[in-house]
């Protein structure tokens, strides 16, 4: 494979967003990163950053028709001494193989995917925001581009990295939610592509989330496909919940997203002792927990909000009110601690942040 | 609905393919259909024809990251006397306005898109091939175009209908297939998208089609998600049983695709009085009858091929032969039937067929 990433800055910098009105997912950065796959190239090749820019493709591209994608999600946070620091970014490339493996398409070296991004958000570094819970969201993902409308795995790929700077999750301090428990649709199911990132397990999700916002519900509790009993994620986070005393979050069955917050949360708990499980938890233990008043806490996890908690889950015509609906006391020390390593405010002992300095391996051009 | 089709001319028309190397949906013609859709501006408007052309959209745009698009495909045909045939296109526009509906995707008026169609044809009618087993496939589809990393469903789509001269599916006369009962990867399950024409159902049945391959398999048998004895479909296409005198194929669960040629095949045996019956088949079932010398023939359904019947059925370390591997009666006189009446070779008592004569509410300028 072609390592050597060729740079070639933008002329024209983009003006800067004003750091109070980022939103999600809305604003690029100046630049980007490509790499093209075509299996008569002899493979991955070509690995470029360029200026972000519209990419054009034939109207008969395998990626409008047949869906063969994946993506990751990360970010990278500013420290108050102005380091950018990186997340587990090894765990979202880890992850990003075995989409690819599930969806046919052909794997990229890791530590070279990391190398990508890190020079990457070094040639955009000014990009990161530094203002309170602000980030830089990354986006990296592969699209299939062979220009062929037969059903087969496509010979020509595109993997790209965008940036987008984003704003604080919680603007207005951490308010839990109402989510409601999903029974007509389903995510996914065993054999599906419920553990891999890919475009359809989102797309698939659409119509539950409309009905639920109907509902007043600000998320999707999703059941199993099979039995329809037992619970697997929330809208697209994981969930945890805890039941006396003890912290409880499915497990990983084959239709879940093995989650980087999802796994970080359970290696947090266990370092301070908290018992935290992964076993099937089924709706029907919930409603007897909440009954008991038993069911202390419950939040998804996820890349966006990192922690949100659950206040109310609505579940036929009833709503079963958690921890009165404020957020709970494990919640908060989890959010605060994974937020603080993150950022570099607090220490971490599992060595998860990495920093990005200057990339070593990369020949530059100005147009 | 803004439904005053603007046609621009190619200038450049390129050279028809020769139509002994054809192959399938690599080759399009001329021009394309394209119409938008913007919340902001009232909706789907500004429908268009234009020449053939690669497609521009920002690596935000969010047909690349939650897969949500749908799409459809139909066939014309050209007669011995000339003229140029569509079958059933009605269908077409009414399921995709289904699974426009599951996909969150703003409908569209089918008539309109029927006379988007037919206009697009007849501009391209030269590009419809004449040769026996030949046809224009076409492809119409929706991807949606908002800039925006956020999951939700998008404000901007685009639609279009692109156009592909095909050669014969089967060149060397039709050879019954071998299939593999696929027991670890599931298709859709029931609340999820099967019953959709869209990218994620198509992505996900990948893996299971290279593993029947690697087994000598042309095509995956799918079981239902749920209890996995239940067969659903074949490959991409519905799928059909003779047993002991009466053809089956398993009724629309929600997770089964409602084809148009599964349809069309259905009221054909009624209309000639061989008994047919929609319900549950199970693999347990299959495999008595065929131990009982009842399973007399299997055949998968679809626009491609039409009818593609099955010789063998790969079931753990069993093959089960139907009908010795060669194609059954019934299977040959549905085949023969269903291309006639598309071609116009023989009567078609439905009304099936559409003739694509001159648009006229269209007006037109070259470049």
């Amino acid at each position: 494979m072609d390592t050597q990433i060729t740079i070639i800055h933008t002329r024209t910098k983009k003006q800067k967003p004003d750091p109070d009105s980022l939103g999600f997912g809305r604003i690029f950065t100046d630049h980007m990163f490509i790499m093209d796959y075509d299996e008569e190239l002899g493979g991955w090749h070509d690995p470029r950053i360029i200026p972000y820019q519209p990419i054009t493709l034939d109207p008969s591209c395998m990626t409008f028709h047949y869906g063969q994608t994946v993506f990751e999600g990360l970010k990278a946070y500013r420290t108050k001494e102005g380091r950018i620091l990186l997340f587990r970014p090894e765990k979202n490339f880890e992850r990003m193989n075995k989409s690819n493996d599930r969806l046919c398409i052909p794997s990229i070296d890791e530590s070279f995917m990391l190398e990508a991004l890190k020079t990457l958000v070094e040639v955009d570094r000014d990009w990161v925001p530094d203002a309170e819970g602000t980030s830089l969201y990354i986006r990296p993902f592969i699209i299939s581009t062979e220009t062929y409308l037969g059903v087969s795995p496509s010979k020509h790929y595109r993997f790209m990295i965008i940036l987008s700077p984003v704003g604080a999750y919680y603007k207005d301090g951490i308010n839990p939610v109402r989510i409601g428990v999903e029974k007509e649709f389903v995510r996914s199911v065993k054999g599906g592509t419920g553990m891999a990132k890919t475009g359809g397990n989102y797309s698939a999700s659409l119509k539950a989330q409309e009905v639920a916002e109907a509902l007043g519900c600000s998320q999707v509790l999703w059941l199993d496909g099979i039995e329809k009993k037992y619970i697997e994620e929330v809208g697209s986070m994981n969930v945890f919940f805890k039941i006396n005393g003890e912290i409880v979050t499915p497990e990983l069955n084959g239709s879940i997203l093995d989650g980087v917050t999802r796994n970080s949360i359970i290696q947090l708990l266990k370092h301070w002792d908290i018992p935290v499980i992964e076993r099937r938890v089924s709706m029907e233990e919930l409603i007897q927990a909440h009954h008991d008043g038993k069911l202390e806490e419950a939040f998804g996890t996820g890349t966006a909000a990192v922690v949100s908690p659950v206040g109310e889950l609505l579940w036929e015509d009833n709503v079963l009110e958690i921890n009165g609906g404020q957020i709970g006391e494990i919640s908060q020390k989890l959010y605060d601690t994974l937020t603080g390593i993150q950022t570099g405010k607090v220490e971490d002992p599992f060595n998860w942040v990495s920093e990005v300095g200057t990339s070593s391996s990369s020949k530059s051009h100005a147009i």
